[in-house]
Parts: structure tokens; C-alpha cells; sequence
């Protein structure tokens, strides 16, 4: 960590600081320059309040050489995490789709679909029993009902099972669920995360829409800091102000990511833009770019032809994004499981 | 709500819409152009789900009309509310500062701090027990043990007090607090929002370092919608892709919300720019754009002498801050309760 | 174009804005609704000011229906165009590789790498002769004697060449160069496009670092309101809060964008991370989201040994994007003029 | 500057960039800690390429210590700069008013408003001539024969005058203009910057609705790097994702440019948020934040009674601002000239 004092600070203050910085047991390398002074600290930087030394009256900048993440951070390990979810495997060489609902609303609904998107070749079922809505107004999800019918549907297809928690109080209820998923909005509920930290269970950690590369992986930190490693990570789209597309997907996080950390990547195209019709090429992208998998919105609720166009995909479509996918996994030197 | 339609839709699809639309108990007026259709739909839309329509293949774009909160919408409450905490009240013509020290850190440096703020001017003590932070090593609040000593300090001064409520199993153990903070980083956890709902206590909701100012008026529909209708909105910055300052400190959203909304906001200074040098040219900005009132972080602890020009002032800045603002109180026809 | 009407609106102001809007040639549609009046403008309405209409005291809100652009609308001309540069195709089936280096430094050096270039499959050869810099203390570019050398490298390898031009004044020296960029600072610069809109030559437009995908096909219109309807777009990414890349390049919009124009489109991954290391698996994504192209940055001067992993990739490097681009064109239906 | 290499980087490679570090003129501080090796380059290094050193393999970081502007910077140039307008001072404690319609449209029109805003308190005339205008559909302004209307009303009124160049083509038409604006648009363009950077007249430079406070000044230093000091900043809102305003005003900006620079900055309400009735809060909110004055639109055209609410104060509207400025304007010592 590098602090730069303002020219003509306070020699006392500046010794103040020094002592202070001493006393967390690192060490300071002085640098005087003729317009400013540079101290180095050097030792296990971590647990230095960074926001305080930028604060201080005397500091001009202060900037970060180490990453602030330890247990995410691919230095320290540098082999690809491979999280195993029922044998379905995400890192590494794998190749894993997840597809399912948006929300779950029956059980002939959930098991139709679960039984399709396994035909089409996916290997997770994904369905919101909790769903975070905007509006108090809107559909809020059928909650531990909708629980249950997902567990019924991953019974009857032998696909394991991923949906979203909202709140602490429902860790119990999840204890069946195969991948504990915290969504984008709660991406900085740490007590959330410190509590599905103490579990011993996948989680999919979905990127805050307004959150930086390194905050979600802090947030990957807290739940690894409780002693989870099983973690996947997944892109989702960032807000910026474009208008067109619901969020912006970044998908140039998924190769800096793969340098930073050995986590497995994956990406959900589905929501990032909110228009079905984006999905096969993002997908493709998302392919390109190195991810390690897809999580992707299927329907086929006939209540719901409406929807045409959704967000969502029909099955056939989806299956037809699988193949394509599958064509193109080799260039990649990633594998589907089949 | 109106709905434009693709043109060369299909007139089978547009007629399932139509009948969809009329089954939620809404009107259908259409309108054909050369080049599309427009459906208007007349009646209370605010239970339709505007990203299922956006998401349907023959709709070209949804425009809401209507706004989609009602009880925190000025249209249907003209005059301002008035959150009274023991007698402090928020809105109107009220002005009030509430101040403290970022972090509860002693029972000594708590109340030495009450009773600066309170003799400078503060109405309303503030101090931080659960503290929300990027890094699992960063200090994340004394917890528990920091809201008795912050209950002490306002037993002894008199003033009531706010702080952050980070997890819905705290709520019992905040029944004491006057005001219970909502952070940035929740505003969008609905859980939380629904249970302190569910309370009839003054709620402070900050806005998320992310979000618009529909979805921001749309937690405070969250917390209404469950009956509890004392809610402080506060704004605490934007994140942008300026560097120099943490957030950028949106004060037009000020004069915006007091058209769309009849509930008090108020700024919060000191987190926005996170430079306490900052503090008081925003804290004057803000009484020019009509808010009611200010969250300031005021330290008086030795121990910190270190933290000189942190985001934190003190005392004797603070009160520097106070008389500058009560001059200009009048100019916006606002007055401090003394 | 829908315009509503706040309520309780003076009816002689709204009996004002209707003659107003029918003395622009078009009718209006009056639909009444309780909480607002809502009128619907139904013929031209590409020359109705949006910006002043939105400003009027008994306007709430105003809904484009008709896109603001014409000429660059795939409604008005739904097959693609392609943009022929001396025999090498842009759009359609076509998938054209543009390389060269960041700047133009020597003779030898550009020839050096558009050789290079030139055997690894690239079509067209980019540099930068007049360089636009944050800075006005960093190199600026050779200017018209680069221009000179990009020439001479185009007649010993009989690539065609793509350069920047930063002012009109310019033009003149342009004439012989075949693809003529706009670059992303200069991309609402509305003077340049409507000189190169008078020029028959094709026009490379980047998008600007904060511009929306209908800004920017709002810029292409400027150039083809003026009859030049040879413009190729070209995506580099945009400014948003994540600080690891320097730009977030926006995939999504290639998707979006073959929906709402006829016009090819490239993209440049070299910019938009500013990382040599990102541009293989963005070059795939790009294939993925049906890209008609890439630009490339590539460099062999061993004056710059020094810059290896720079955004600029060496000639072998580049010959291995080349090569995986390859494989995967079947997938999209693209073909790599050999 | 610092630059920090990655661990187990390659000696040669490090040994080469020191070589080159060296022959820029600077000296080399190596300092090695166990995980990094930090560079600390001592001396000018305002020309060094940051992007370049950033896209080095063995580079993790580079980290500017000193400002890379100088011309602009505070630091070498302590005292405020007062650009004098014929008399009417910008800076130190002198707080002007700038007023006048958006766009030029007729004689009677410009001289009744400069009337009009010369009776309530502006020192000087803004109008538009030339209009960037998105779309080239939309109404261009009367270009130079609104400069002929604009120097005619300021005969008639002794106003001086400020008025935005869009090329440089006009520059010498602009002979008579006493301030010649930049606009958020062209910021950074560069060849513009350099011609009036070669005039010895004031420049009013707007900031690019999508550039940093950095990227602002060192466009300024293109102007001073010319040889011309007499520069005017103006804050007129940043592009976010915030839909209710049309850009975020960005208040903080001014007391941090007071620390950065000694050039003076004054603020427009009206063009940041596209809306009339923000103009007198967002104004007040600038003169608390220091700004050393404000620009507001003013329209008093019968033409457009229509418009009322728009973008544009009439004349009765703008003297109630002025009016509450000049209450406030003691608070924070400064004084309008009268």
C-alpha cells in the first residue's frame, strides 16, 4: 500500500501516522520527493482501514498494491475451483447450463419444463420460489410452496436444484436446496453472506448491479471467510445509462476474473438484457469469453403463450442455443457433461 | 399505461392481449397509426407487470402513465407528512440536523460527542453499531454492545437517536432506537423493508448508491404498503464514473422528490464525497435545494486525532457547519427547532 | 409520439399545444383518462422537438413511438447494407479483420506490421495518423506525414486503409483514404458529420464513450442526411463505473443494433479493455454476437519491445485470433473474404 | 508516479522499463516487498504515457502521484485567476450572472430578454447561434446571422456576450464574441481546443457530459498549453442513470475544483436538469457550494407563450433568483457586481 502526503504537511502529523501504521505491525518506506512524500507499507496490508488513511488531513491518495481479497485471490491458489454439485461440476474444463422458470407457479409447469430443458441438455434446474420484485404490488413468488414443487421436480428429473434466498431467516428451509443462490440486490447483505458462509453447500453469488469486480469478490470473501469455498460467481449486467437493454452485460469481467481469482464464472443472459431475443448471442459471447456456464429462463406454460418473446426461451429455442453452444464449446477447450 | 404495438403484428396475438389486459379490470383503447398500433390502458395499472408487456413479442415499448407508488405519491397526499421522533420533527417547515460519530467505538467518546452535537445543534443523535463493509477484516461495529452505549448516550443528553439496522433478527433488539436507518446497500433487501413495515416507528431510508428515484420511493411504498407511514428519505450520492469524489451527491433529486412525494428527505454530506472538507459547502447546497434537514458525521475522540479531515468533522467544525446553515434557513422559508 | 397531460391542466394551454401540433402537420388524438389526458400525435413526427414539449408546464411525460432516425432504420430498409471498400465487403454474410498499429511511428514499422497483418488474414489496415490524447503533453501523432506513410504501406501491400480525422479542415488530406473514422470524442461532433455526410466514401463511426445506441444512430442519420449512406458503426466500449477495464464493452448492442439498422457493424476489443490479454476471448464474444468485423491493434516495432501486453497484440498473436475467429464463423453464417 | 510490478516477473523486463524510465530523464526507486516490487519514479513526469506503462505485462498498477496538468493547477499557481470581461470579473470574490436565451430567433426577441435579464441582474448575454442538436432534424440555430443579432443586442444593452463554437471554421466570424463557449460535446475536441487556445480571449469550457473532473482540466491545459489563461469553467450536469433529470448536476465538483484550480467556475442549472422549475433550488444550491456564478436560460418570446415551464425562466422568474442569490451571496463572501 502506497500513502502520498501532501507537500508541506505537518512533520508531526506525518510522524503520528508513521507510529500508527507501525503499530499495526507493518513496515513504513519513506520517499521524499520534491513535491511530495511517499510512505510505503509493507506486510500484511488487509486489515489496513484504507478509507481512513484517505480521509486523513496529510494524505493526498492512497493506493492498494495487494488485493484486498486473500481466499478468492488466484495468487494464493492458483488451480481453478471446482464446485461439485451432485456430481454436476462447474470450473475447470466443465461446462455446465442451468435453465428453468423465472418464476414457479405450478408443479405440472415446473416438472414440464424441468423435463424438457434435461432433454435439451441442461444439467441444473433453476426456478424463483422468492422473488425480489421492484413493486410491493407485483407477484412476490409462492415462497416455501414454490420450494417445495422445485424439490419435487428435481426429484422426479434427478436434475439437482438452484433458486435464490432473500433472507436469513429461510437457511433452514434451503437445507434441501443443492445451490443456495444470493441475488443481485442482496450481493451486500453481509449478514446474508456470513450466513451462508457457515453452510457447507454451493453458492451462486450473482455480480450487484451497480457493484465493481472487486466488491463482489469481497462479497465471495465473506462467505469464504466463514469457511464456504464452494462458490460460483455469475455476470448478470451492470447498470449504466443506456436504455435499450434492462442492464449492460459486462462480459469483459469473465476473462479478467479467470486471472483474478479461481472461482468458476458463469453467466445469465437471460436477465442482463430482459429480451429472449438476445439470448442465443450473448450465450455464444458468453462461450467466447471463457465462461464457465450459462443459467438461462425457460417457459412453457401454455397459460403463458402470452409471453411469446419474453424474457424467457420455449424449450425448443433453448435447445436450439444448446447446440449451438456445443458446437462451439471445443474452441474453448470446455466440455459439457452429458 | 400505453402499449405500442409492432406493426405487421399479429392481429391473433394483439387480440389475446387485449383480452389479458381486460381480464385485470383494465379498459382497452386502441389507436392505429400507419406505422403502429397503440393500446391505452385505462384504470388502476399499477398491479400490471409492466416487464411482462415489455417483454412480449408484438410490443414495440410500455410507457407508464400513472406512477407505480401510490401512498408515497404526493398526488394522492398533497400536504407534507410530518415524521414527529419525541417531539423532533422532520419535514414542513421543520429543519433538524441529526449528528454522531461514524462508529460507536466507547461509552465515553459516544457521549462526549451527544453532548458537543447537542449544544452545536443537533436534534437527533447518529452512531453506527452495525457497520456495513466491503472487507469481512474491516471493524464491523461494536453490534449490540454499541447500541446500549448509544441508548446511554441518549438517556443522558435527552436526544433521541438512529441507527443501522443491517438484518431483520435485530428488530427486537431495536425497539429502543428512535429512528431505525435503512442503509444503501438494503434499501433494496424487501425482507427488511417489509419488517420494519411492520413496526410503527420512524424509518430513515437512504437511497441505494445505485438506484432511481422511482425505485427508492418504491422501498418507501414497501415499508407503507405493511401500514408504516414514517418514513425519512435520505440522499447519500450516486455512484458515477467520477473518481474524486465516492459518490456524486445528487441535490436535484432534492427539489424533484418534493414534487413527487409528500415525505421529508434529508442529505447526508458526509458519506457522498467521504472528504469532510466537503461537509460544509454540501451542507449549504443543501438547504438551497429545500431539504429538511442533514445527517452529518461529527468525532471527538482523541484517540483519533490521527483522523484530522476524515469524512468526519469536528465539534467545533460542526458547529461552524450549524450557524452557516441557520443563516440561510430563512432564505428557504426553514427553521431549526431550538 | 404520446404526449400526457398533467391533470387539472388549464384546458386553454392544452388547446394551445394541439394547435400548436396541428400546425405542424399532424392530427391529434384526444383520449381522456381520470387521472390524466393523454394525446396521441399520429403522422411525421421525426421534426416534432421532443426537448420542447417535455419542457411545457402541462406536460408529464412524452413517449417517442417512431424511431427519430430514418434513412439508418431497418423499418424503412429491411435488407442489410454493405459497404464496398474497394472490393472488401462490410455487412451481410461478409466478416472483414482490420489491423494495423495504435500509431503510426515509421515506414518500416507500418509496412512491417501491414505485411504481417496482411498474411494473417487482415482486409483493411487501421493507424493512427492524428491522434486524439487526454493530454495535450503526449504524442499527438505524426499527422499529414503519418497520413503519407499509412498511403505508401496501402500501395506496397494493396490493403486499403482506415484513419481518424479530428477536424474538417482535414478533409482535403483525407481524399485518399478508403474508410475515413469518426472517433468515439468526436462522434456528436455534428459539423465533421455533416462534412464527411458530403463526402462518397466510407465512414468508420465509433460510438462515444457515453452515447446511447439511438444517439449514435442519430450521428450516423447527420452523415446520411447529407447522402452519404456508406457508414460502417463500430462499438468500443463505454464509460461506466467498473475501474479493472478501461471502457465496458457493450455486446448486447450488436444484437440490438442488427434489429434497428441495415447498417454493418464492428467492434474493437483493443480499446475497450485497453488489456492486449482481453482482446482473443472479446474478439470471440464478438463472432458470438454477430459482429460483421473486427478492428485490431497490432504492433511489431522493436523500438517497443518494451510494450509487451499492451493493448496491442504482436503479428502471432494476432494470426491466433485470426485463426479461432475462423473456426467459429460457420457458426453465425459469416464468411472471411480470402 | 508509482508503478508496482507483478511478482515473478522477468529481471530482464524489469531491468529494460528502469532503462527506459531513465531515459525520459526521471530517477528510479526500486523498493521490493515479498509479493510486489514497487517503482517509484521521482521527477517530471507529466509526459510519461500512463497508458503505455499500464499495458506492460509486467506491470499490476500505476498510480500518478503528481496532477498531470500544471497550467491549471493550484499548486503552481496558488492565487484565484480573475478572467476580466470587459470589466466584468470572474473569480476570487466576484459572483456573475449569465442570462439569455437557449437558441437565437429573432432581434426583438434577443434584445427584449437582454433587456429584460440586464434590468433583474445578469452582467452578461448568453445565446445560441450554433445548436448541437442530436438529431439533424432538429432546428440548427440562424448560426451567423444569430451572431449579427447577439452583437447588436449587446451594442444595444452594453452586455457582453457568450456564445458556443462548434468548429473551428468560425473562428475568426467570432471575432467580436467577448467569450466563446465550448460545449459539453466538444470538450475534447482537440483541434478546436488548440485554435482557441491560440486566441487572448476568455473561454467559457463546459464539462463533457461523460468526463472526469480530470479529464476537464487537462482539456483546459490544451487551452493554457496555447498560451491562453483566461479560461471559465462551467459544471452543467453528468450523464447517469438517473431517467427523472436529463443529466446529475454535480455540486461536489465545484469545491473540489476551488482545491485543484485557480480558474473560476460557475455553474448552468438549466441545462443539467431540463427543467425550469429546479433552476431557482439547483442556483441557490451552487452559491452554497461556492460557484462563482450561473448561467440561466431566459425567454420572454410571445412566439412561446407555449413554453412556459420549459427549460427557460421568464424574465420575472429569473429576477426572483437573482433576488435570492443576492441574499445568499454574503454567506460564502462573495458579491455580485452591480
Amino acid at each position: 500500500m502506497i500513502v502520498t502526503i501532501k507537500r508541506n504537511s505537518n512533520p508531526v502529523q506525518i510522524e503520528r501516522l508513521t507510529r500508527w501504521i507501525k503499530n499495526l505491525g507493518l513496515e513504513c518506506h519513506m520517499s521524499e520527493g520534491e513535491k511530495s512524500t511517499v510512505i510505503g507499507l509493507v506486510g500484511d496490508t488487509s486489515k489496513v482501514d484504507i478509507d481512513l488513511l484517505r480521509s486523513l488531513e496529510i494524505v493526498e491518495a492512497v493506493t492498494r498494491i495487494q488485493e484486498p481479497y486473500k481466499n478468492a485471490n488466484r495468487k494464493f491458489h492458483p488451480d481453478d475451483t471446482i464446485v461439485d454439485v451432485k456430481g454436476v461440476k462447474f470450473g475447470g474444463s466443465h461446462f455446465q447450463i442451468i435453465a428453468g422458470p423465472c418464476s414457479i407457479e405450478t408443479e405440472k409447469q415446473v416438472i414440464g419444463i424441468a423435463e424438457a430443458v434435461k432433454a435439451a441438455g441442461a444439467s441444473v434446474l433453476r426456478g424463483g420460489a422468492f422473488k425480489p420484485r421492484t413493486s410491493p404490488y407485483a407477484f412476490q413468488g409462492l415462497g416455501l410452496k414454490g420450494l417445495e414443487i422445485l424439490k419435487k421436480a428435481s426429484r422426479e428429473t434427478g436434475l439437482p436444484i438452484v433458486t435464490e434466498i432473500m433472507s436469513e431467516k429461510y437457511i433452514d428451509a434451503f437445507a434441501d436446496v443443492d445451490i443456495i443462490q444470493i441475488g443481485a440486490r442482496n450481493m451486500q447483505n453481509f449478514d446474508l453472506l456470513k450466513a451462508v458462509g457457515k453452510l457447507r453447500k454451493p453458492i451462486l453469488l450473482k455480480r450487484g448491479l451497480a457493484n465493481t469486480i472487486e466488491e463482489w469478490l469481497m462479497s465471495a470473501e465473506y462467505i469464504m471467510s466463514e469457511g464456504n469455498n464452494e462458490i460460483i460467481l455469475c455476470e448478470r449486467g451492470i447498470r449504466t445509462f443506456e436504455p435499450y437493454t434492462r442492464n449492460t452485460l459486462d462480459l469483459s469481467a469473465i476473462p479478467l476474473l479467470k486471472e483474478k481469482t479461481h472461482l468458476p464464472i458463469i453467466v445469465d443472459p437471460s436477465h442482463a438484457s430482459g429480451l429472449s431475443r438476445l439470448v442465443k448471442p450473448l450465450s455464444l459471447a458468453s462461450v467466447g469469453v471463457g465462461a464457465d456456464g450459462l443459467m438461462i429462463e425457460v417457459h412453457n406454460d401454455p397459460q403463458h403463450a402470452l409471453c411469446d418473446g419474453a424474457q424467457s426461451l420455449r424449450p425448443d429455442q433453448f435447445a436450439d442455443v444448446v447446440k449451438a453452444v456445443d458446437v462451439m464449446l471445443p474452441l474453448v477447450n470446455k466440455e459439457r457433461d452429458k
